[in-house]
Formats: C-alpha cells, structure tokens, sequence
C-alpha cells in the first residue's frame, strides 16, 4: 500500500484532478498534460506531475495523459469507482439544496436517508427521500451501513448529532456546521464553511 | 508588511483560529493556549504557535493567549474588522440558503444583492433583498463598489459570471458551481464543492 504514504494534502487534490479531467471530457478531449492541467486548476505543472507520481505512471513522457484512463484511475484511487450512500442530518435551507444537488451522483455519491427533528418535516418528502426522525436515525444508518454523512444542522447540535452519527457507524462526516467537532480517532471530519473561505481572502484585498 | 512574506496555506488557518476563539468566547472562556486550541481544531500546538508568530507576539510565555484580544487581532490581520458587503449571483436552492444564512454578518459579511437570470426570481424578495436581473449586475456591482461575490449558479454559466463580476470591480469570488473558473491576475477564487471534500474521505475508507 504505497498510497498509506502519501501526504494528506497531496490526497487533497486528487478531487480536483478528477473534476477537471471530468470536464475536459465533457468537452470532447481525449489528451491533456500537466501544463494544461495546472492552467486550469491554477496549480503548477510541476506539482500536479509530481503529485500524480505517488501513485504510479499514468502518462508516458511526450505523449501527455489520457484522460479517460487517469480519470479512471483517479477515481479507483479515491475509491469512488463505486457509489457511496449518503446520509443527510438536518432538512432546513441548507439541507434541502443538498438533498435536490444534481452533482453528486456522477461523482461516486448518492443521499439516501434524510434525518431532522421538526416535527413538522418529519414525514415531508424532500427531493426523492422522506424525512425521517432524528430519533430514528442512529438505527436506520446501522441498519443501512451508511458510512458516510452530511451534517447541515445548526452549530448548537453539531456535536451531538456527530456523536450519533458515529455510535451508528458512521465514518466520514462532512460539516456544514460553522464549529469544530470532535469524533473519535479513525472517524474523518471535513467542514465546508463559507465564511472561512472568504475570510481568507479579504486578507488579500487592498 | 511582514504579512506579505507568510505562506498563503498559513493564512487560511487564520480563520480557523479566529472561529475556535469566537466559539470559546461564547462558552465565556478569557484565555487559550495553543494547546487547547490545538486539541479543538486538531492542529499541532507548535503549528498553531508558529503561525501567529508570523503576525506578532499575541501571548506571554506561560500564562497563554488572551482570547479577546487575540480575536481582535486575527479579526484585523483577517481584515473583518469591518464589513465587507457581498453579491450573491444565483438564487437557487444553495443561492436561497446563503441568503437565509444567519452566520455571515458576526463575522465580517453581509449579502446585500442578489442577481438572477430566471424573470420568475427577479423581482421576488428572498432574505431582506429584493432579487434583480442579472443583467444590471455588472452595473449595480460597479455603482455599489462591492468587492466579494458568492457564485450559486450552474457550471455550465459560471465563468461568464465569474466574468461580469470582475468587470464589475469584483476581486474575491468565493464559487460554488462545481468547476474551476478562470479569473485575472489580483482577482481571488475560493471554491466550495462538497464532492471534492466527500472524495477526499473516502480515499481513506476502508
């Protein structure tokens, strides 16, 4: 298992390797190459050849990449040659434009199971799923062996419904929550919070 | 300008910091070590004291770092200290949660026009703001002087948007469409997709 070496942040930009060769065969290329590539993700050449190194030789010198074959290979690598079923906790705003996302099915993930604890959303559909009550969830997503979850509920329950999440078996969470959860050690936590992101780059304005 | 010389992966932890010390300020915490904050937000303590070493002397050796203050500081250097005024291009589903997300004004943001292309959208109140036709974007943008831009639309629209925002003066695009957008020099992208997050992940699913 030479990928147990890897850095996590070399890790970090097979996504969007993948998602910028995903496009490149939206629009009808079959080759690419790193300077290519790196233009588009704005990452260098010499980085992405360098990063894509660590997992073998996926382009010969001159000839540049195929696209359809390293993104085959990108996505065994990130293992989403397959589809993973999605939990979802919380159903407000934020919750229900993920549930009706179109993205997420050609890309190795599909929601299954939405959770909330209003009553009134309880037993509401919300795209192709019925709400179900949090109350339920721990067992249904054991039951399921849903692995994976997103968690759009406010701060304030953010932890305990990550503690819930992870008592049903849950191993991946990504969080929309603006705040920090702690899980235990071999369960991964990504965030996705807007404000960290533009904070980042007032930084820079003048 | 010494902030000119720090890593552009040091300053995006800078937010971070600034979430976790909001959030023990809130808890009615007055002082943190790189420790605890190390432990909220696993990152290292001695990465977390070399960061902010980058920026100043925030804490005396021993009694750790004042929480207040050291916000205040992080909400200067992050340049939050004030608020930055934001265009939300695209009232979708995810465009309708942005505009509803209560999180943005106590840390350095407010959403206070919203565009759209759909003539069922524009002129219908979402939030406290009326949604206007795309068309006059570039020029409310301009008029306004407003510099930080949310992208919610589809892919397939997002570099003309990305566009029309930077002709308007934008130069911070904080993009959640799922591909990359090609902006000037001095102009700065962010992106949000939660696939590229969930992949990340599951690389280390067994």
């Amino acid at each position: 298992m030479p990928s147990r070496l890897v850095p996590d942040i070399v890790v970090g930009r097979l996504p969007l390797y993948l998602r910028a060769l995903s496009e490149m065969a939206d629009e009808g290329k079959e080759i690419t190459s790193s300077q290519e590539l790196g233009e588009r993700l704005g990452i260098s050449s010499a980085q992405i050849r360098k990063d894509l190194s660590q997992f073998g030789e996926f382009g010969k010198q001159g000839t540049g990449y195929n696209i359809e074959y390293l993104a085959s290979q990108l996505r065994r690598i990130l293992k989403v040659d397959r589809i993973w079923e999605i939990a979802l906790v919380g159903v407000g705003d934020l919750g229900r434009a993920l549930a009706h996302y179109a993205g997420f099915l050609d890309r190795g993930f599909r929601i299954v199971a939405l959770f909330d604890n209003d009553p009134a959303k309880v037993g509401t559909k919300v795209g192709d799923y019925v709400v179900q009550d949090i109350d339920n969830m721990v067992e249904d997503i054991r039951r399921r062996g849903i692995r994976v979850a997103m968690l759009a509920v406010p701060a304030s329950v953010a932890q305990e419904s990550a503690e819930s999440l992870v008592e049903a078996g849950v191993q991946a969470i990504l969080c929309y929550a603006p705040t920090s959860i702690s899980v235990p050690e071999g369960v991964r936590v990504e965030y996705i919070d807007p404000v960290v992101h533009l904070q980042h780059m007032t930084y820079y304005l003048p």
